[in-house]
């Protein structure tokens, strides 16, 4: 009699052990689970909580989202001057909201950060930044802190990407909204440090400009921190090292992403890891002027928008890995990084891809993508 | 005092639970450890045991080597038609060893499968296939099991991948030999049952045509499985569904996975999932043929060769993944797969890239890959 318990000891790890290598298994692997959908091509989140955020609607309105009551309500008093898809003459062009941030000290200042394309009448359109107190469901106590002027009649590359670095200043991406080459002045727009177009912005959050910001010497703009932009949305800070990581979109390939560092120029339309829209087009000659490479382009094109970096529990082996979603092939990519040396890139997803506009982390360490559609939805990505 | 061994308990736990963390996450990210080096191109490789293996060299000898020891032998008895960069007139052609395959009875029979670039005085070059018995160090009772035919001057496209399926049958790659399009002749090579090249084939262990292979009609030459191949190295098998993977070459892109079928026709170079080479060459219409697209195909080379499925518990979250090596851009690729649908790629060790021309897995399911160099290397994929 005495070897039984140890005989029912033996057969209880037997039956155990592959069942738990198979969960252990599956608990590594990604899968999608939507949270809400009905979104209007959302474009950004910001978490209030682990069950509140604010979302951004390119073509719609910033919306008070609830995850767990699926409850919606919209923000009201956004700027009138708000143009987009719906708003504007023109259907599918990039205008709308864009980023939507919380303040750093968002508990003690309830102020929001919003970027947006802004119109002026018989002007065109063009990148707004501004501030409000959010009180209940209202936006209040207006500040612009940067219009990307010229106003222009065209309707792309408006950036708007937005993100608070590890400094607490603001960084902004403003893109440079030509769509063809050949309509650039003589000295290309976003090398031009005269030209509020095609630069990344680093301010206060205030609006007024830092007294360390880069010098680009008499009659450049303030605020410019980089140039050489043509077309960036996503921006974000790395854990640890706190440097700025930013995607930026090419014309035909040249989708890339690239590390901020102040001063650089990243020299678009001069240098591109793709080519060039207007193929008879030939960018003029720059005197003593040295281009910042791309950590990584794709040889196809991905569309690169909101990326981030993860750092959660959910999946260990994904700790402090850049997270890139894509409106074209390649909807959301991982990169494994070492400081500043990607190791390794997987596209995931492949036979569910879907436009996706943004990548973000809830402060409990939760991922979620936001998906650019009518239809869009707020997903998390959960273990299976 | 009767809190103290509480307070101690507290303390280990909280010092341990961080540092376990870490491992668990470091215990999950590849790196490489060099098991051998001093190998000439190698090829491919085939474990004997969890330490001993044969490794054909591409531009050398076929090797027993001891992964303790690092001990090399050089195997007597090779074929003397074997014809490779040394021995041959071109350096840098694709001639050589390639497949090396221990028989699935290799206890019992101690029989060893291999083909290889054979050369014919005044004919030119062909891919030979052949079984000997391995007696110590030397190889005896040779027997050719498939000759290539027609023999030419081409150095290009061998094919010579080889696996054993499920079923026992050995499957067999050979490539169209041709280099530019231009050079087909009325019916492109791969199209045309009556040649033997541009196949894969599907034999008995001892060289005879199992009855049950598809029918391609009068003429059509025996063995023959799947048609429309141009530049196939790896086969492999999927462990569970037993299906038959293999690698395929294309020439301006089009490189790609596809699953083997009885019949089936892979489309080259009617279609391909690239551009071709001779861009003044038009493939002629061919009437009621389809063609089986490609389960996966690069936007840029990648020259994929010996993949495997990687079944061991290193990395528990890629059981049941497929491991691509490549010759060009993309070293070595991991594609997690769902049955036959890909759901994620990701492309390893993007800052260590090289030529590496086999990926396989010992019979303790650890994970090797095989570098193509004139210093090659055995290198096992280990967690950090």
């Amino acid at each position: 009699m005495k070897f039984f318990p140890v005989l029912l000891i033996l057969v209880i790890a037997c039956a155990e052990a592959p069942e738990h290598k198979v969960e252990q298994h599956a608990a590594l692997i990604p899968s999608k689970k939507i949270v809400l959908d009905g979104l209007n091509h959302p474009w950004s989140i910001a978490f209030m909580s682990t069950a509140e955020a604010l979302i951004s609607e390119k073509d719609g309105n910033l919306l008070l989202v609830n995850l767990n009551s699926k409850e919606k309500t919209i923000i009201k008093g956004f700027p009138e001057d708000l143009t987009d898809s719906i708003r504007a003459i023109h259907f599918g062009d990039n205008s709308g909201i864009f980023e939507v941030l919380t303040s750093p000290n968002f508990k003690s200042d309830s102020l929001v950060y919003f970027s947006y394309a802004a119109k002026k009448k018989g002007a065109g359109t063009t990148t707004k930044v501004a501030r409000a107190k959010l009180n209940n469901d209202s936006l209040t106590k207006h500040e612009t802190l940067l219009i990307a002027e010229p106003y222009t009649k065209e309707y792309y590359h408006y950036g708007g990407g937005m993100t608070f670095g590890k400094d607490g200043k603001l960084y902004i991406t403003i893109g440079e909204r030509l769509f063809w080459e050949r309509d650039e002045p003589p000295l290309p727009i976003a090398q031009d440090v005269a030209d509020k177009r095609g630069k990344i912005y680093r301010i206060n959050p205030d609006g007024s400009i830092p007294e360390d910001n880069p010098n680009f010497g008499v009659g450049s703009i303030p605020g410019i921190y980089a140039l050489g932009i043509r077309a960036a949305q996503g921006i974000t800070v790395q854990p640890g090292s706190g440097k700025i990581w930013f995607s930026e979109h090419g014309t035909i390939q040249g989708d890339e992403i690239n590390i901020l560092e102040a001063g650089a120029n990243y020299g678009w339309p001069n240098v591109t890891s793709g080519k060039l829209r207007s193929s008879d087009y030939t960018p003029p000659q720059l005197d003593d002027v040295s281009f910042i490479p791309p950590v990584w382009f794709w040889p196809h094109t991905v569309a690169p928008t909101g990326l981030t970096f993860y750092t959660g529990n959910d999946f260990p082996h994904w700790k402090n890995n850049l997270f890139v979603p894509g409106l074209s092939r390649g909807s959301l990519w991982r990169f494994r990084i070492d400081d500043t040396t990607i190791k390794s890139a997987e596209e995931l997803f492949i036979d569910d891809r879907v436009r996706i506009r943004k990548a973000r982390q809830s402060p409990d360490g939760k991922l979620y993508i936001l998906t650019d559609e009518d239809n869009g939805k707020l997903i998390q990505i959960i273990p299976q």
